[in-house]
């Protein structure tokens, strides 16, 4: 339920309407808009009747939200959500790069790559620190050394650092280094490791689980900002399904229905969707044509001898490759995406 | 099995190696390359013994094909097919629009659409005669008086006629007004039906099935191949999974592998793929992203009121704006897929 | 929509309300209860008004049917049908057994392993004639001599034949033959097959198609109920899934779902399920228990020089070994299924 | 890397064989067989070559290991795993029924519900105390509360007490008053958790992720035998398709394929497998028949007042018939999948 206020309600109407939700056992979260209020009505259980908020002073409307999701909601929340990474802006109409290898594996590896990376037009380095992995056998990451070695990139290169939390306990090393805290596909549905990062400052970086229809995905990234950490990018990493010449299938109409739904950015992986590297490319610039707000790639100087991913790692040339073949386009879909949403309804968009 | 002759071989050389595959119950399938002569061996069951055919005049080497399809495959045919249609080539580098409704309802119903699809710049028009139908109680086509509206369509127009046959015995009838007979995805494994398509002189469309892989539907090619037609298109309308926001889950990863694995031409059907008009236009610009030589589009200028797919279909001002949208990606992108499968192994690409 | 009558209604009452419904537009088909007369209404295109139906002289109800099909489900039907082959009745309580190998590869095969299947319990014989193959190349099946072959192996053995007929032009030669004729997986929406299939006096077993929801499944039988054959009987054969265990993924709760929707016997086929021969058994004696009316087991007394599906099918041996493990659970549950589709709407249940 | 030992092998040549193998790098585990001694080659990445081993003292034989998995594997113990719970037995060949509400509500639900299950036939009461939830304004649990009421079932009924885990902190809490700590299927590569699991001398019910193939299950269970904990017992709970009529689609050629991998007492959860009421029993007959070593069912008294999973959940007195028709199912087939996998390879079946 959202209530829209009237452009002349004053505090008190507010407070007073605020404080009914909360006298039923709701909470109340006031929004405020260009022009006018609006107040959320969260954790109800089943549909709210709208008819006793009506009838409070200052009331406008009573928008029954249709969606199980709320906060993530473009009917709550109706502009794009801009998440700020040091100077680099996600999900502000130009497209952002984020590049590195799977692991890191040595200070010589990751800064090798993470200048290639940039001088090719990355503006912020991915490498993982700890390791989700199949099997108990396989290198499971170097840990904190790993960290350590992350923020030395970014001292050297300046590029901010995007990596993965493998659970709740290990949240609080990973956000010091991290510009970004990435929550892997395995990980989408550990409502733990969500509510962590809702208590986080540092943005996150959510990617779909490879079962996840889009609204457990957005349902997710809901636990996060009903944790009071309004900045999470989605991430597209592909979905399971019968066919075998890739490892996943992308799901690139995710993107357009992701950002009608909501007001979050939303990147693509490539890497991990197809698993082959000769698929990187092309897959990259779909998903900058479909209206990603970004990519997020996996690059390494010797891909044969990585400790994982080798297989589905771009060479160091063919990520430059990718980012001449996208600048154009980057630029041609910069603003469509936004024309694509132009049926949201007026009333909501009048608010925000 | 491909049979790579000597430049020196000579025709009585040639004759022998065939009448020796024939001898053993294969077939021989001679492929003139530029330089040199080439003859596949077809219809063995499992690998063949390369020895013997060593041993013969002539042959220079004998390649073992991996691949259960043969005559679809780059490692036969490694030069892009083009298939002519009227003055359209599809295959050749440029991009090809095919526009038109689900199904024709009346001549001013597809008169209307086609001018409006062949002024935003639309190639061929689609429409369907015969329907396959989920329900028999649903609307299936006008038959044989669609396809008389068809053939004026595209006498007041010029624009080719795609449309479909749905079983062999109608096939006389569609491949005679027809420039392009359609395959439909419920028919990709209709072997009756590819076995006629191989005997027509009409180019086929050929779409995949909704849980075919991609070797499945690289064999449905083989048999019209086989059959002596080598004109086929194939086309990519997604697939099934587990996703609820769209019908079917596109898979464009399919057109890089297809296009390395295969010499066929092969187009994007967003609006099957995704069943919802508002996610066609971002697909569709993705579908020319990742490499496709085509689209196929439905459009309906009163979707509405549609006999089928009306909320698939775009209006014809979206049309519009899609061509407008993709036409500078068609040329960013019209040389690229070639240098994706430059990895074609030397040998095979020398002969042909 | 289906107009159930008063008891006390007449034929004069009866023939009005057909006139009436066909004077819409509609078909109507007179659906003769123990007490009582229903009406079924075919071929409207949406909801049908019930108020000019009701003030129709004799009228007791009109009830809106939900579903999608109409002749196949039980809203319509409320009793099982039974579908008598031979001396066999499939769907009447006992469990029927359907076994033989993939393809007729000569008499002496048909026959040794047929004498063994009925032997170990089979009630008929399964063997292909004409085999839908995904590639050109493969081994296609012995046609008409396989056809002759199955008619000896009936006469020598008594046993009734089940065999696929691959198109609709060959359903002729296949229905001479052919006790029950099979429609296989691939074709499950080839609708002119299905058209064909309801011009038949013979019972057809229309296989669940890999990709197929239980309502597109339940449409394609509906094909053939409204053709005029009412002698169905389903297959559930296994769904393609990203699972790599097995070759199919074994859908059981489609068991339940279907007799409770519908009243046509449906059987189960482990073995193009699980593609394996050691899931065969365990998957047969679930299906029994879960409800099914039968199975269709491949068995070839040499599964290594098999023409196709070896991996598939069980030694003659083994089959009698699941003829033994099986009996004792056929009688526990013969009468279960029964129970659990206790819930049907009694006005329904009453008419038929 | 399995190293099969001489039965006349020396305490001290055995010793020289861990050596050997830990000089390089890897891990070495004696596994006492019958007769024998065998020592597994674990943490190598990659094949490991057998020459060196096998000219060591007393080594009898090298067998490399196919599997990813190893201490999971039949390879490495051939015998049936059996896990003790209070006076329980799970995998000895006797069938486990468990069963509860989806969450503890409060102390007179779970008792009621408890004290009917156990009438009924149940040997474990089950009953979540944190539940992972899609929505963060769903019911999550009583937590602590409920883990207190759960030790006063156990009391009340003498019934062992199944509970899940959602997090590795939460862990040590649940443990305390849990016989068997539950790894929900979005927690299965929840890695952590799994190693946290390693650490407990209590059971593990280790349920398979909705898109998890076996191999990657297995893996999972992998983690926590290596951590040190022998007692997991799988759960197949369904996968997600493309299905509809249910929620998810219950593989149950799982079963068989387990039990020939892995020596691991695998279970079935019909009720979130199909997420329906009326599916429940037909599957649970399936799952018994098939070869499953128990069954975990949801069932409450008040289903349409259950905070969660109120749909699926049994009535007492179908729980009561569900045990009723099982029964003879259970001791038809106790003996049988021990049959099954009588193929497996007698070098290995001798050692252990």
């Amino acid at each position: 339920m959202l209530v829209v206020m009237h452009k002349r309600a004053t505090a008190e109407d507010i407070a007073q309407v605020v404080r009914a939700i909360e006298a039923r056992g709701y909470s109340a979260r006031p929004i405020q808009g260009g022009e006018r209020m609006a107040i959320g009505v969260l954790h109800n259980r089943g549909p709210v009747d709208p008819n006793w908020i009506l009838s409070l002073a200052g009331v406008k409307e009573a928008i029954p939200v249709t969606r199980p999701y709320k906060l993530v909601s473009r009917e709550f929340h109706a502009q794009d959500t801009v998440v700020p990474v040091g100077d680099v802006r996600i999900g502000n109409g130009s497209l952002v790069l984020i590049a590195g290898p799977c692991a890191v594996e040595s200070e010589e590896q990751a800064l090798t790559i993470a200048r290639q990376v940039k001088r090719a037009g990355a503006h912020l380095f991915r490498g993982g620190a700890f390791k989700p992995r199949t099997s108990p056998y396989a290198f499971q990451g170097l840990g904190e050394k790993a960290l350590k070695i992350l923020d030395r990139v970014r001292q050297e290169t300046g590029l901010p650092i995007v990596t993965e939390a493998l659970d709740h306990t290990v949240y609080d090393l990973v956000e010091e280094v991290a510009d970004v805290v990435q929550i892997g596909a395995r990980n989408m549905q550990n409502f733990t490791l969500l509510r962590r990062a809702g208590q986080s400052s540092k943005p996150v970086l959510l990617k779909r689980g490879m079962a996840a229809t889009l609204e457990e995905w957005l349902m997710a990234a809901e636990y996060i900002l009903e944790g009071g950490n309004p900045h999470v990018i989605l991430c597209e990493r592909g979905i399971r399904t019968f066919t075998a010449h890739s490892r996943n299938t992308l799901d690139l109409s995710a993107v357009p229905v992701v950002r009608k739904e909501s007001h979050l950015p939303i990147l693509v992986d490539p890497s991990h969707a197809c698993g082959r590297r000769d698929q990187v490319i092309p897959l990259s610039r779909a998903a900058v044509a479909v209206g990603a707000n970004g990519l997020m790639v996996e690059v390494h100087h010797r891909p044969d001898e990585a400790l994982s991913d080798g297989a589905q790692s771009l060479y160091p040339e063919q990520f430059q490759r990718l980012c001449e073949e996208i600048a154009p386009l980057a630029q041609l879909f910069a603003r469509v995406p936004e024309l694509e949403r132009a049926d949201l309804s007026p009333s909501l968009a009048a608010i925000s």
